[in-house]
């Protein structure tokens, strides 16, 4: 196999992954550059840039929407470069009437939550397992400070939108029930992490163990 | 003029400078101390902390418009307290048909701009003057990046409206045309810079300097 | 009340609240200064800082053990003031056979964990429910990235310990179970987010609220 | 077109294009590697490294003047490799007497102006348009905030000379007077927002727009 | 020599320069991608990550004791990949009896030491050449702040042990006496300053020069 | 002793103890309350911040040489409060003939020497010890990397000057004779670290230890 081959088998391979960090940038921007070099880290020459790769047109309606109710679309760099190095990226979520975002947590940013429609239950827990929780309704914001877990759960009768802000290119995102239930943790650990007996641990994992 | 007395005036002498930086928070949250201490940097209490201090209500509606037919509601630390720490905060902007948000940046945040609705001319210019600006459309998000200059017009037949989500808690905002022509910058500065003269900067300086 | 009654007073009730950030210090440290200025962020005079304010020494032997077997010492700036500004602190965790430190993360920090005994199973999830997990020993070193949900489980026949250190002043500590079902999160969103029933739910919910 | 030719080619195409950021380097240095690798972001193997990589020479003297008797030598980190992941750059500023440094800011850094020789009215405005400036001479130091519109005007009899330092490796430059007239800005933003007639503004445009 | 033989020997050339800063992450964690891209600053793909490449366990035991019975086993990225992006390190220290870590210090991370075995002096001079320094125990902890010097001596009758801890990926270490008497200095900078005469310097020269 | 009397004496006590971060300033700027609030993290309401606060004037000249002809003034936040939160600050620096700036670094800076007049061999050494060093004329700029062991020696005929500038508001001085013999490091760990004996020693602390 030649060397182009194999690099670009590499590129296949290792899709998109950068390394950078949330820090000041040292240019005005920096839109990774594709095919090619999305293998390292650097940016595509200016000259190549465009209007494009700067606006974002996939949040106009919703995602799709879950058997519980709930779509959303997180818009982090990996899907709108333009974000590299500039520390921010944004999700659209959407509610049908009483379905919730379950509790999770974004392990590298602060969320500010802009209802753009319903009315939504909405808060977070602090690192003392207080609860910070209300309704707010369309035009209200609701700020959930980096890396605590937080929830909403649209109470009104029609569907409820959410726009949520973020101070990191990649926040991440991490959903307590799958996290804890549908990863494999040792069996052990989470019977006496819960309290909980093998069969009720079964029944809890069953419903968010990845099929295959 | 007893301490007491000297303390209450400086309080309201220095209504709210904080000397905070926007770095990694190094606990959950940190309400600024109403009264007393808005003097000071130092958190609230928890236990005087309520669900109330993370949320804000106070863009529901358009701000007051002006002449032009624009109106902005910046919401930064300063009127969002729960922010502080938070590395974050945001702005509505509202405009009548034809009315421009004037050339403008933020000293210290990249600003992601949501279309809450109408059609809007966008764009911003790169270090280099090149200029990247389109038309963007409900539910469409531009980035404008850290320190750059940018601007807004309403080029529907009705109003449109942004959300914009800052990267700082408290972004700034350098308006052009008056940080430059209604300052008090040395005329011969102004006159030399633009290749005016007198009269034209006159013209110019009459729209933009605070009438007494 | 007299102004220096309010003084004090406001110190008794707002202990220790800073606000800080774990970015690059501006003086070789800053002991915060007691008593009187707890209430505002500044440093001792460097002529009253002594060797013992750089030394720590209470977690020479295990702290109390839980009635599962698990003791932890959690040594951030708030008992131990000289980390102040270095974004630096740590954690001894002891483990009775069998015992576990339940799945937790800590939302400003990354940890390295040394095992000073003993044989303890431990892992993190990755934000996509991956886990990473195997038998560490005495001298072997895990690393928790920043924000990753983690756990621990003595599995040797003996005593186990570890000495975590955190890249932050103030890491933070959010227990899963606790905070999501020992919090008062409101049912409704639990019984969704978990696919419980009322009773389930109850059941869990018994474990973990602090009892009155 | 051989794989090597592409490489070349890309190098070629791609002038230089570093994403680094401004924050604590994690290593000594970092001379980016010059031929090959300017295309990738990586470090020159410290053997083939020299003090001459730390060394700058090409400030000695002042740059070509412009018509109006200024002269700029930026020096930021793609001319002087050395710089790389140092946060730090400078700039060289020569004005003949009368001349000026028009009204301009640095996107990404705080600027301190040493005054080589000469008398220079220099000064800055704060983002509520208050203007801070004064004369200052051989030997005085002023500070410009980050991201603040600053300019200065030689009103001595002989020639002046700036020296400036700047705490980012890259901060940026907008001139106000070329980004707002000399760029493609839509002519109805410009017209709305510094109210002009579409005669004046053609006139403004004139003097920057680039000639062909 | 082909193209595929130059990059591999770049490869061998340039051993592991990585280019990333002590931020905050964007991604879980990076591990660099070994062989052909260590070159490059990239991730391994997820799905070649393994447990294995979060755990260290090269310091279970003391490393080769000097002739002066002291041995140090620093573990930063270079030696332990799985710390990228995460910035955090650690070494481990052991001391024959009257052993010392000579003055040193660590010009990108603040340390925080703990006393595995054995009593230690340890101690640090601040910038106003202020010495805090006292003897610690078996699990006491010191902490030494970013950049000060700092040393150790084994003041007890068995061998001790420390493990610092790191807020850098790749805190650095710079040893007193021989970067200063052990490197290329220039002979009449040295004697000026340390008031030495020739032959003085040659002694302590003839100490730290490295043996050819 | 009444209140008043307790606060200023504390005032007097603990001169200018800032507890800031050189990280992205929140505001424009913060000029340090003087008097009663310079024991506070506060800043100056910005009515009563002038020009003045912005410019320094106290590097026109030379400071006071010592015996050896090495001349420097630092000028950092606590001299020019006007760097308070823009990371940046200066030093002046003068040799007469044949004089040295002894080895020294700054922990908390990156620095770049511009050479006002003279001709200056200027140097640093890397942590493996490694020195880069040349002689370096008027006009010529040296940049040493933070953290690193650096030092100057006239070599010319004529006074020579440098003009030292930094990315931190507070870069720390380290002077290695001094911290080190200066200072009061316990003999033994002098003794066995360079490998002198307890005459040799004693001859190089009386050159640095303060005289009483």
């Amino acid at each position: 196999m030649s060397l182009r081959m194999s690099i670009w088998l590499a590129i296949f391979i290792h899709i998109y992954s950068v390394l950078a960090s949330d820090s000041d940038p040292v240019q005005d921007f920096c839109i990774p550059r594709s095919e090619f070099s999305s293998l390292f880290v650097s940016c595509k020459n200016s000259s190549l840039v465009t209007v494009e790769d700067f606006v974002y047109s996939g949040i106009k309606s919703p995602g799709e929407f879950s058997k519980t109710g709930f779509s959303s679309i997180p818009v982090s760099v990996s899907v709108f470069p333009g974000l590299n190095t500039l520390s921010m990226s944004f999700v659209r979520a959407d509610f049908k009437p009483g379905s919730i975002n379950v509790p999770h947590y974004h392990p590298r940013a602060t969320e500010t939550a802009f209802v753009l429609q319903g009315k939504i239950y909405s808060g977070f827990v602090d690192s003392s397992n207080r609860v910070f929780a209300k309704v707010i309704e369309q035009g209200e914001v609701m700020v959930f400070p980096k890396g605590l877990i937080h929830f909403q759960m649209n109470i009104g009768d029609s569907q409820a939108t959410i726009l949520g802000s973020f101070n990191s290119q990649n926040p991440g995102l991490v959903k307590i029930p799958s996290a804890v239930f549908g990863s494999d943790i040792e069996e052990e650990v989470l019977i006496k992490a819960f309290g909980l007996n093998n069969k009720e641990l079964a029944k809890l994992k069953k419903k968010f163990l990845p099929t295959s």
